[in-house]
This record gives C-alpha cells, structure tokens and sequence, in this order.
C-alpha cells in the first residue's frame, strides 16, 4: 500500500504513517498540495498528514487542503514525539562538537545541550534532513536531533534517546483517503462551516450542537482567502455517524453558507 | 526605544517592529520566551511578536505566552509578506546557481523558480539567516530570499523584489508592553477563557456577545496543557473599552472558568 506524506523520508509523518498502517510504502512529497493531489489522482492509496502538535498548533494549510479537496478522513492518531541523537555508524557520544537539526527541535532540547555544553546546536531545515546530511556526509565530529524512523531510513545510530524536555507533546495525523468510508467504531466527527459577518452567527450555529448535548471537542477559526470578514470554523465533535449527528448537521446546514462534513472516524 | 524580537535581526518581526515603532532599537532574542522574559524584567520597553499568518495560521505559542504572562497588547499591525532575491554586493542576477532561504519561503516563490529552471531551491532554517550566510561569506553564485530589512541589516542587495506568488499573504503582529494602557480609538479587544468539557459551554459563553450584538472577528481553541478535556479559547471581539464590553466580559466571567483581557487596541 502507498502512502503520501509531506516532507523527507524518516520524517515523523513517515512514523505515523508506519504506526497507521504497518509495511506500507511511504511516497515523500516535497508539498502539502502535491500529497492531496496523489490521492485525488489516486497514485497513492491514501495520505498521512500532520493536523495539530500541542506545542505548535494547527497545521493550517492542512485545514484548508481539506477543506477544497474532495478527500475524506477515515483515521486519527495521536503520536508523542521523541527526539533521538542520532550520528553516523561508528561515531561516538564523546567525540560530538555539533549537533543539527531544526530549530524547533533544537529548542525542544534545551535541557540535553545544558547537559551538554560542549555541543553546539546548529540550525538545519529538516529533522529527517539533518540525519540524512550527517551521514551520507560521514561526519565524525556531528550528529543529528531526529524521530527515530530517521536512524532506519538513512542508516545512522541512535546514541541516545527521549531527549524531548517536555513528555507531553504530541501530533496528531490524519488518515485521508478518497473515498468516503466509516470505520465501525466511529465516534468522532470533523466538520468545516462557513458564516458571515453577523453578531450572533457563531452562537446560533453552536446551538445546533448544544440542544442536542454533543459535545464539541476542537473549534478554530480561519478567514476565507480574498473573503475580508468571513470565515470558517473547524470544528470537531464527538459522535459518529448516528441519527442525532446526522439532524444536527441538518440544521447546521440552515444557520450556515456552507457545511462540509471532512471525517467520521474512531478517537484516537 | 529597545524592542524585542523573537529570531534573527532582519526578520519580517524586524520589519513590523520599524514600521510599528520607527526608529527603535530591535533586541534579537533566539526564543520567544526569553522576548517576553525581557518585557517582564523591563529590559525591553515593548516587544513585537507575530500572531497569525495568513497562510500557515497561528503561532500557537504566542498564544500560550500571552495566556501565561502579565503582559497586555497595546497595537496590532498588519504587514504584507513581500519576498526579495538579495545577494552580497556586485553579485550579478545571470551569475547564479542556487537560491538559499527558509523552507515556507522557497515554496512561496515558486512561480519564480518556474520562470527561472537553472537556479536550485537550497532549504536553509531561517530567510534573514540564509541573507546573513550569502552576503557574510561573499557567495558569488548564491543569493537568499528574505524580506527587504535583512538586506539593510546585512548589507546585502536587492536583486528583484515581490518574489512571492500570493499577494494576500499578510502576517499579525502584536505590540505588547508591560503595563496595561489602552489607546485612544482602541476597539478591539483581544481575551482568553477556559471552558471545561460541557456540552453547550461555549455556546453559552457565546451567548454573553450574541445577546449584546457584538461581532466576534476571531476564534480558536487551543487544549490546556496537562488538563486532558479542557480547552482554552482564544477570541477577539469589535468593542473598545467601554460599558458594553465590560458587561459582556462580566457575563463571561459567570459562565467561565478563566477569563483574560489580553489587550484591547485600535484594529489594524
């Protein structure tokens, strides 16, 4: 089975994709928008994509991927991120002068390099990318910050591990197919819905959820490109594909300009 | 006027930094905890921190920041993302072979490297670091996309300007101080709230603006770390501080948990 994910090979989507659905082919796309068009295309089975971290937030453009593209989320799953050292085979911990890897990472390792203050952290564009530098470069003096499908991928060795400061982040992915399809167990629901400008609109489509007790588990807001003052709602709400869900949706529809049900999928 | 910002001189939070404040004097800090530790200590008179992309969305963080510190939002300012080749003097458009700059940055030009198959797309961390790199280590086949400020700042030149392929691409900056003045004209007001895992919570919380009329021009939710099931929204409103505004904060303070003035300043 092939897979689309964004981003180098050994990357943290590559991990979740690996989790997801163990022995499928990962196809590493450069861009978000050519991973939607693989699936769409159909040349891959489905893609892996990343929604939100703890720590940094939404991926917006993913949002807004799903939205315009006619794809539908069958999975999620909510993967911790540990970051590994990892240098070409044979380099040793004590040999190490500098260690690359995104800043993002570097600065979720602050406590490893005030351990270590020998090593200096030195910027680079990608996770999956540093350890792909270090050791096709064979760089006996440097190691890299990465997941540990990285290490697998490009042949480094992992020489330590959980170098992460906080446990408790975490990324959560999608599993995005082309066909609409519910997985027994489904209990949760991503919508998209438009509104415009008017006091009240978001109150009056909220209703629709809170008369019925459904509970809402994620809302954000974004403003519809070259649309000044409107926007859309992503929102996530906890119930499957059921009659109570299914009138609800119906009466979002009257109190909305658009409504998009994205993904009816089991809770990670 | 000493100004923090999180990242490197140069940066697009230079550039809203000197068009917020002319003439300031931008403290470059690596992380954007250390920008509002500065605030806090009063080592900076202000900071200049970005908000909200247009297309990659929040930055979470700064969120999270401005949750957790005493800290209040004085002015917002809208700037326009405008990316620039920029190379070491006397480099020469026709001379070059590869093109340095942040990620997000090279694929918001791609249009340019259409028009341009010969030059290669180099990933590089940060768009005013890849300047600094070019232009400090004299590169003759090699020039960066950046905003316009990271030439000024490295003595770099503008080999062509308005690179980027969406002219919407538009990112929000926030001025924040230390003690809490509001502006004259200020009419918008920036709050957090908690809510816990009750069906119809934010419905309810909603209510307190619907019922007064006042339009809500942003909306997000972020989890509440280490609260599994609670979630904090983050909201702006179109109301200055006046009586209406402080009834409706009042109200949602009844049927909260935590409510937060962030700040309330002149919209943009």
């Amino acid at each position: 089975m092939r897979v689309a994910i964004q981003g180098e090979a050994g990357s943290f989507s590559h991990e979740a994709a690996q989790r997801m659905l163990p022995g499928c082919a990962v196809v590493a796309c450069p861009r978000s928008a050519e991973v939607f068009d693989r699936v769409l295309r159909g040349s891959v089975a489905a893609a892996v994509i990343p929604i939100e971290n703890t720590l940094a937030g939404s991926v917006a453009e993913h949002f807004d991927l799903l939205l315009a593209s006619q794809v539908f989320i069958q999975r999620e799953f909510r993967l911790r991120i540990v970051h590994n050292l990892i240098a070409a085979p044979g380099v040793r911990k004590h040999g190490l002068r500098r260690v690359l890897s995104h800043p993002v990472a570097l600065d979720q390792c602050r406590n490893f390099f005030r351990k270590h203050p020998a090593l200096e952290a030195v910027p680079f564009y990608d996770t999956a990318g540093s350890v792909k530098h270090v050791v096709e470069n064979g760089m006996r003096d440097a190691a890299a910050i990465a997941g540990r499908r990285a290490a697998a991928v490009y042949g480094g060795n992992i020489l330590a591990a959980g170098l992460e400061d906080d446990k408790h982040n975490f990324t959560r992915f999608f599993l995005v197919r082309k066909t609409r399809r519910v997985l027994p167990g489904a209990n949760k629901t991503s919508i998209a819905f438009g509104l415009g400008n008017v006091p009240g609109a978001l109150h009056k489509a909220l209703g629709v959820f809170a008369q019925r007790k459904i509970s809402l588990s994620k809302i954000e807001s974004r403003p519809m490109r070259g649309r000044p003052w409107e926007y859309v709602f992503y929102a996530d709400f906890l119930r499957g594909d059921d009659q109570l869900a299914r009138h609800a949706l119906r009466s979002l529809a009257e109190v909305t300009d658009l409504v998009k049900v994205l993904g009816i999928y089991p809770a990670a």
